[in-house]
């Protein structure tokens, strides 16, 4: 690749003027305007061989999936994105590996008024590595958290689950508009995005809520694609539904009330209820029986 | 290492309260109280074996070095640092690692009043790998940017260059208090911290302001260290100062006037005018005599 300052003018050629940015690519820090509400942080860092394998996907989804995943977080608090910066130690002598992970990263970016305001560019000799850090800003009803789940709550779900290994992974649409739809819709108690898995991720809002959780296993809305590794997987399409991770849908709570809410005018399309919020215990309910949950989406025989 | 929720739960215990954190690590994102002024954002990748070697160094080091060059490039705006988040790839199986790593990176930050909100822990085959992203906010005066020196300004820097790599590269001090000073005292015109080299990053300066500058070679301050490497690398101790990298000093623009204040009312120790800003050109002053300057430290015989 051409040396980071070539670089580095590239990108700065390549990023559009914008109010909120005040300082873009090129000093020390970037600056922005103050966000008026609650500002949003996360991070996100991926790796070549364990996020995605560079040499079948090329960078241009490697740096989608980057930033997408970030964007995925901010959507999780029922956030509006507003800036990123990323870092990366590019593998030495892939020509045009450093534009085409960019092009990848504003393509996402762009769809979601996501400002690309700075970064660290790094060669090595070591795999690809891509760390994106996301800023957002609240709603004026605040980011929801993982923690305010109540038995009685119904749990939903924004779209069809398992299988993303076969793709969905690095190609999904990070729910930011559902969550803010959702946000202004009703009040959400406790939500985020499924990169775990729907049991795993499930299990986290159970525990920072102190409550419990029963799926019924007829309502989970599964993928096609968990479908087709039903297959030859030896796992159920079921249980790819449960136990992978990645889907980035998100799974929420909310009172019966808004639920019921939910069901007679869906916000938006693809929503399922998928469960309630019990007092303790992660639980599957098919067929009328509950069996005890593992977190690995694994069903327990009781 | 301990699976990485086991490290979560233990660095969301390790975290105090802060009340300008509102969520802190262990949710989807962290939230922040809206910052009153421009929000500044930088971010740093280090990497084992181009930024330190993690076997000489130990991951403390490695660490408090991490978060040094973020806190270091928010000095470099004149802002005040607030907030961190940190992704990493771990290498597999160093079990004391993660925690030591996260000591020397809480260490700088807890230094210079900055909450470590969040962050994303993953394992790996590969190098240590981490990824800082530091939040800061601008003064009143506002950031100080690279683009505002000219023709007739003094430079200066904050203290003695050159030889890092014996060890201030890791163990420097990031020059946050001492950038607010200075910027209370003065009109920084242009500032950045040196971290590729004084010759190089003076040259970003003079690039961003259209102007070019004079070194007096006499006037420079000389590190010990690099005194001490110049008997043996085959450099002079000067060339070492204009020359080496992540020295971690400020260097910085103001008017004559200003310049004047501040070598009669010194608001900080270790201050050194360097120089004076010209219509263009780099160059270097020695006995009396101007050659070329090239941005890698290197002096041209005219």
């Amino acid at each position: 690749m051409p040396g980071e300052f070539e670089y580095i003018a590239w990108l700065r050629s390549q990023t559009p003027a914008d109010p909120r940015v005040l300082i873009g690519p090129g000093d020390d820090c970037a600056a922005i305007s103050p966000p008026t509400r609650a500002l949003l942080v996360t991070t996100d860092m991926l790796m070549d061989g364990t996020d995605f394998v560079l040499s079948e996907v090329g960078p241009r989804r490697a740096g989608r999936k980057a930033m997408a995943v970030n964007l995925s977080d901010i959507a999780a608090m029922a956030g509006t994105p507003t800036a990123a910066v990323v870092s990366v130690a590019l593998p030495r002598g892939k020509e045009p590996l450093p534009a085409e992970l960019y092009l990848g990263l504003r393509e996402v970016a762009d769809a979601f008024g996501v400002a690309l305001v700075g970064g660290d560019t790094n060669s090595w000799n070591g795999p690809l590595v891509i760390s994106v850090t996301a800023l957002g800003e609240a709603t004026a009803r605040g980011p929801v958290r993982r923690n305010g789940a109540r038995p009685g709550d119904w749990l939903f779900v924004t779209g069809p689950l398992g299988g993303s290994i076969l793709g969905h992974h690095l190609d999904f649409t990070p729910r930011v508009r559902e969550a803010l739809l959702l946000h202004e819709a009703v009040k959400l108690r406790a939500m985020l995005d499924i990169s775990d898995g729907l049991a795993a991720d499930l299990n986290h809002i159970c525990e920072e809520s102190a409550c419990g959780a029963v799926l019924v296993a007829e309502a989970i809305p599964i993928s096609d694609t968990a479908q087709l590794l039903g297959c030859t997987s030896g796992k159920t399409p079921l249980q790819h539904a449960l136990g992978d991770g990645e889907d980035f849908e998100l799974v929420f709570a909310v009172s019966p009330q808004d639920g019921e809410k939910l069901l007679r005018e869906p916000p938006i399309p693809g929503l399922a209820k998928i469960g309630e919020c019990v007092e303790s215990g992660l639980w599957l309910k098919e067929r009328g029986v509950s069996t005890p949950l593992a977190p690995t989406g694994w069903v327990h025989s009781l």
